[in-house]
């Protein structure tokens, strides 16, 4: 099931999990080195080892060619972060595999040949793990993968040597943030060796409140015991969240309440919707779910908004190239009938209850 | 009928109109002059003549004696603009009568002795002065008014000598202030002498695009050419003022639809509200029903909510003293109830149709 419409575990304050496997062709330079010829070598053999014998596979997976995709197709699969912003620019060779159900994709000739990545919603790291080895697996059996005894899993930059892993998670902390306690917070986990990212990678700040967490080791240490670790701290981090938020609650009811309401108000309200603002009152709204001020919309309906309103999957739906206040417009307009649609089911089921 | 229940002529720029005659005691030095016992005197002597034998006087007007009164009560006349600022003060033998409809009320013992005001909705300036002068009437066949043949009814402050008169409107204004014009057609009206104030009088800006527009003359001009004059160039900013919204729609349509309906989506979904952002919401709310973006209220839907919703007003119906934070809460819980019985009795008529 497409993550962002499923609502899994402890889904009021992660929003999804990821785990990236790093994988590698022995006999190929790294991507940066690969000339144009030896770039479609490779991707013809991860694609080929891929889609072998299995009909099933055939019918769940697409071949996503992003060279010959115009521009806005390929960042509307970043903002859907189906692909990495690095494959979405311009460049040789680039291609990817994508699930219909939007769950894992395998980009091809990022910064190494193979990058598997599967996501879930909510905190759910072993299934993601789980499906991304099922993956990694499936193209261990007939290609050649770069992997020595002593380091793991070879990879064209060093940080990523050994499990070749990476497993985050996208966590909503308005609890911790509009109770001041969130820098304290990032500085704890960095400490502990988790990097802490804003809502777009790696040197985006945080907007509304999303944070990207993951681990740093990926050397001498076991996958298992990664997304142990990873969990295990996450536990603690969602104990603190939400007594943040019944805290700032009790503290400040009123602006709260208004806070929530207003966010409310003006998402279905508005004619003009910068992404930003967006994600500001969505998170609003997030906060308002979870301590229960809004019951006709849920964790998930925010997921399925966040995933359609980024500027290139807003003119991707409309099917043309669009200016910022087109798009502003536009956007507005996608927000209102989500979650008036919302709504209105809430009203049918009511009457029919 | 309240003026602001009606809904009188232009009253998408017009708000209200309002006619005040000063007049005062012969026998008596003016107020701020007199002492304890004059003042009562007075006082006693005006009510006295005011209610002398008519039944249906006595039925719709009450005496109100400022002096027993409580502060937030007394500033709960002055918002609703029945009394004025400085009779609401604490002052010795302040009183006033007030008609049970809200449009007349004689305040005894301002500035002048008697200072009898009335109010229409929409530019009605001929009945607010009509309405006036038949009290002031009323009460010059019993009372020796101070009056002379050369200069006219003498006042306190010779600024008001002459006619006694002040009309004034309160007029709303967004077209000319959203679209960058309201200073040079306020130049453009004092250089006609007329004066232009905030919505809270004499040194007030504005605020929510409204101004109290009068006559600065009293002396050397009847009380019909006044009213005509102003009547008529009210007349012309009444079209440019319109003019300028439609304008302001054709040049900058989504903006203005975004700023309407967010005004809408905010007063009916906060929890908080001050009454500065009360006034600058209401006042887009007007401009949207003028330019028939909101159907579900009209603009004597908006007369009543900003009658009901000053810090004092506010007290007064929940009949208690509260804090800034809990006056915010409330006047948000008011709006709120306001808009949306509007909105129920809307889809309620629709129902029916």
């Amino acid at each position: 099931m497409t993550w962002y419409i499923d609502q899994g575990p402890e889904s009021d304050v992660i929003i999804s999990s990821r785990v990236r496997l790093a994988r590698n062709l022995n006999g190929f330079p790294f991507p940066h080195r690969m000339d144009n010829k030896q770039a479609k070598e490779a991707a013809d053999l991860i694609i080929q080892a891929f889609f072998r014998e299995e009909p099933e596979i055939k019918r769940q997976y697409v071949i996503v060619d992003l060279e010959t995709m115009s521009q806005e197709d390929r960042l509307a699969l970043a903002e859907k972060r189906l692909i990495s912003d690095d494959l979405a620019e311009n460049g040789l060779n680039h291609r990817a595999i994508i699930s219909l159900d939007e769950s894992v994709s395998i980009m091809i000739n990022e910064e190494d040949h193979i990058r598997i990545q599967s996501m879930q919603s909510g905190l759910n790291l072993h299934e993601a793990f789980d499906s991304a080895l099922r993956m990694a697996g499936r193209l261990d059996t007939i290609l050649d993968l770069s992997h020595c005894e002593r380091y793991g899993y070879l990879t064209a930059c060093p940080t990523n040597t050994g499990t070749g892993m990476r497993a985050s998670v996208m966590a909503h902390l308005p609890g911790l943030g509009l109770g001041g306690r969130i820098k304290s917070t990032v500085e704890g986990l960095q400490k502990l060796n988790f990097a802490v990212r804003g809502r777009y990678g790696e040197h985006s700040k945080s907007q509304g409140n999303l944070f990207q967490i993951s681990n740093q080791l990926t050397l001498g240490i076991s996958e298992a015991d990664l997304i142990n670790d990873l969990q295990s701290m996450l536990q603690q981090l969602i104990e603190q969240e939400r007594q943040a938020r019944q805290e700032l609650y009790r503290q400040q009811r009123p602006i709260i309440e208004d806070r929530v309401m207003r966010a409310y108000g003006i998402l279905t309200a508005a004619r003009l919707m910068s992404t930003q603002e967006a994600e500001q009152l969505l998170s609003d709204l997030r906060l308002g779910i979870s301590l229960e001020l809004i019951c006709s919309v849920n964790h998930s309906d925010i997921n399925r908004i966040e995933a359609t309103i980024g500027p290139a999957s807003i003119q991707k739906t409309k099917g043309r190239l669009m200016s910022p206040d087109e798009r502003d417009q536009e956007r507005a307009a996608v927000i209102r009938s989500l979650l008036d649609k919302k709504t209105k089911n809430k009203s049918d089921s009511q009457t029919a209850d």
